[in-house]
């Protein structure tokens, strides 16, 4: 039924690779089947404006997409001059999602930033721009601990996050760009290792969408999330 | 238990004034509580350059408030020479959801601006946009309607939102501003009048949340849109 | 003569609402005719870089129109980007001409920023703005001397605005939009409660203006000048 | 009494060179004392989108400082990204003094700009760049009927423009910088050749000012505007 | 003596990856040592206002780093809102350089545009950007005539690009990030397949150079030149 | 054989006025033939973040050209509201090249800026305003020591600039605008007193150049400037 051939409960192939650039402090590709994701973390001391003197530390995060990156090419946005609102939404999102990874006091006055560029897109960029980013994030905390400019890890749970939809009627997992242009519902669920929602985002592109599609949508979510906090964690545990 | 002392399924007073300035096809101020918002809907002929051709209308969303609508005085966007992350993932939202409640092949080649500008705010200002947008909307329609540019009424379900949350651990509906603040979840449904969802938006702001805390946030959710629509249905037949 | 039946000296029905809306220091609606602009008080410490360290404070405005505040939809300049040329002036007018009712000196390093937005637009916008600026500004000092983070008020004058105009060859008091749009001469007047002159902007539309229709339309200015002071004093008489 | 030990109603001595640079239509360097700018008129076929198809050109101007033009280097615009509200204002009194004297309708269906760049301030370039900028447009309409592109001249008018104001309690002509900074009023009045006024634009800038004073400005003015047309008059009397 | 051990004449390992990416019509990594870049080559139909209607095609290019290939993180332009001084002068070197690869009357009325995104940055960015650039370029050209777009190929040069500089009083050839910081004169050359100069930009950072100095730095850059077409063709010649 | 009959090694005519203007610390028109730029120099006191606390100043430069010094009206910059890729490539060229005049540890930490306006335009602007710009930034040399805020002279060589190209075959000197629109090739080249090389950029603009074109040019080159540099110290010279 899916174009892709895959079952309705099936991720595409996921790889994620670490140190993939040499400069930053985390520095991962992630591959979801066609959609590449490079993914660094880079450490600064200090904290924005809004935070000073309270002690605590900042994650942000920026999302771009390389012009060709897709199907048709897009505006390079630093020559419109401005981010477009797509592109403002998924940078908050990516960003909301792993500060609730992080204990902000146990990082101290450092900021972290996570820059997420897409170099292929075919579906799922914005979800695995957060799951990619998660393994850089730890990555970079790391450093901070072997460094000992943080005493512990502040790393408190693990983040990963997929697309749902409503395909055809019935809920899939992890939409490649061909059921993503046409689902009748997308839902993109942030969730932890300990199995809690950090966000949950479901837009109804056609028909408004319904309580057993949720439930079946959830459902899928769940089992997807679990096979890629346990990629996450092989890749974190390779030396 | 609430600051407001509401039961926790208890909404806002909820006031829909029509005809709230003179030149707009449809002028709308709705009152959520403390919250106060104008929105407008603005007809033109016509449709942007993506639509052209396709023999279907548009309708698209501005979100703004008043530089003082708020406890402490943000910038004037239009000073600053752009529009915040926040307000740019409101008027997404905003627009998404009402086009949701139109037949835009009906529309013809018309775009309806929906403007909302928040006067006052004490939380929801999103959703009370939504709420007040779709009877402007309504009213932008019917002008349509009986000025014979259309043939029949492009709106094809009525469409109400309203925030929920989990505060100190029990799903209420409708936060106010010292709730929002404090909410361990903040979330944003958007349905039609057949109990069908248009759009979910769910953050946890500390702790992740549960699938019992979903189901909870949902009920009350369905509640207060019920009442909503009511109000809507209500201020729609006053002549 | 006058589309409105008005007498040529006749101001429209003016109406000034203080505490309009709740968080700001100073909040008016002010009415005339159809024209509404909410004015809105926000006081905070300190002065802009160029004024630092000189012990006197400051008094600056900004203006805006709701985009359906008019017959036509304007753009958002938020949207935009940038305000508009006929935005940057009106404001400077105004901030210019509030400055004119305070020794800066007795307001110590504090800024006063006057928030000015119309949300119905019938001609007159700017000096709408002025006269109700005034009255927002008078409560937020009124603020600062009850809390005694000022020694002794620093308004000096009392200060409101008018346009006049030659509309069919005879010199008129406030214009509205019908009579603004087909003036031969438009003309601001910025005065003080002593009959003393702060700006004065005139402008042929079409024709020169004569010194005869300068002396007419001071003569009118002076009558509704007078008026116009009156109901600011009487509504901050109000308790 | 004044620093440059003028009379209160004598003007700078005041120059005026027509065919400064070589490209433009009309290109006129005034120098007023050390106050001196570049003014030119550049003709193109068409109009703005707000007039095409009313058979009717158009005259607008911009203003610019060379950033070391001043006692202090002002920052370049174009660095900057912005024109500032000062620059904006100025070059919509240019555009909109200069359309008056033209018949529009005569220019037929072309645009004229006036760009005013000064080359050294002190003091009044506002008002000679609307003198100066007046001649360049003459230049300009008389090679428009030279080459028949229209068929009778569209100047219907000759503009010029003065400061003049109150120093030391005194009506003054002609200010400037020292005079300009330190005078109680500053009054910018163009006026045609008539002796019909354009534009009056007089602000207090510590005392509100009389109508005697208006009375003494107006006087002094009218004599300096006299001088000043006879000098454009002379100027485009050379061939 | 150079810090790679490399001979002065030595280029880094060079590697051209095709097909790097799947959607656009050229995608190219290039590797020079650590320096590394991706160039994607779109083919759209149509050309810039400038040259409607002229029967020639265009070639542009965009040039961007990665927020974090290099060793301090440098912000993103999109979020700074503008491309910064050093961007423009590379993506204007870029397209120049590449357009002189190409007959743009034989292109049609076709613009091709070239993206070069630095994933890692070493030193030598824009002359990785122009050599891979080429093969991008060369790729989609063959598109078009493969798919007869274009009836014969506008390719009618090869183009290849190397930084030389003088390091420690030396001429060398390629230099890498801690030779290009250290060097006193970095100059970049572009020459086609026939030994001709496309262009030349060389920089003094301390000392003046040299006529010696210039001739030991064409000697140089002649013979890399020659290693990188020869790169360049067996690239292409691969299926 | 060349437009103006000069000799292919001949100069236009070269003027350089010091004092053009009043308040810059230097100020300089040159004329090259009819090209004419002001270039002025002005010192403030601190420099750049990047350079504080580095015991060192800086110098840069602003360039633009004056909306009709050139043939056709070039929009200006301020209002579009960005430098566009032209003027960028060439500030930071004249900041460069006289940056290499300069021993920037004896400035101390004081910042010169040289602003470059064209004010009429006939090839060669920007070497030519290094050239004036060399000129202005000596005069403000002199002032710093006279007024004691530098103890030694901080210029440590002379710079000047020139174009050359290629023009119907054979290497010429000093591009006016009709051969620089119709030359093979166009080089621009900055060279020091002692005859080194500041900088040097070459571009074909049709065909490539050859090894003997670039001999050539620099011949006529090095005539060129020894021209300039002495024309620059005879200026100097004049009390």
């Amino acid at each position: 039924m899916r174009p892709s051939g895959r079952a309705v409960d099936q991720l595409r192939p996921l790889k994620i690779t670490r140190h993939f650039t040499k400069h930053a402090e985390g520095s991962v590709l992630i591959e979801c089947g066609d959609t590449k994701v490079i993914c660094t973390a880079t450490v600064v001391s200090g904290v924005p404006r809004f935070l000073r003197g309270k002690g605590q530390g900042w994650i942000t995060a920026e999302y771009g997409m390389l012009p060709r990156s897709t199907e048709k090419r897009v505006d390079r946005e630093a020559t419109r001059g401005k981010q477009n609102g797509r592109t403002v939404e998924i940078q908050r999102l990516i960003g909301r999602s792993l500060r609730a990874a992080v204990d902000l006091k146990k990082l101290g006055e450092n900021t972290i930033t996570i820059d997420c560029d897409v170099i292929q897109a075919d579906g799922g960029t914005r979800t695995a721009s957060i799951t990619g980013g998660f393994v850089a994030l730890a990555d970079a905390m790391n450093k901070l601990v072997e460094s000992k400019r943080v005493k512990t890890n502040p790393i408190v749970s693990q983040i990963a996050a997929i697309s749902v939809g409503v395909y055809k009627g019935v809920p899939v997992l992890d939409l490649d760009y061909p059921e993503d242009s046409n689902a009748e519902t997308d839902m993109n669920i942030i969730m932890n290792d300990k199995g809690g929602f950090i966000e949950i985002q479901g837009t109804a592109e056609g028909e408004a969408f319904s309580d057993e599609h949720m439930v079946g949508m959830l459902a899928v979510a769940r089992k997807g999330i679990a096979e890629i906090i346990a990629a996450q964690t092989a890749a974190l545990a390779e030396k």
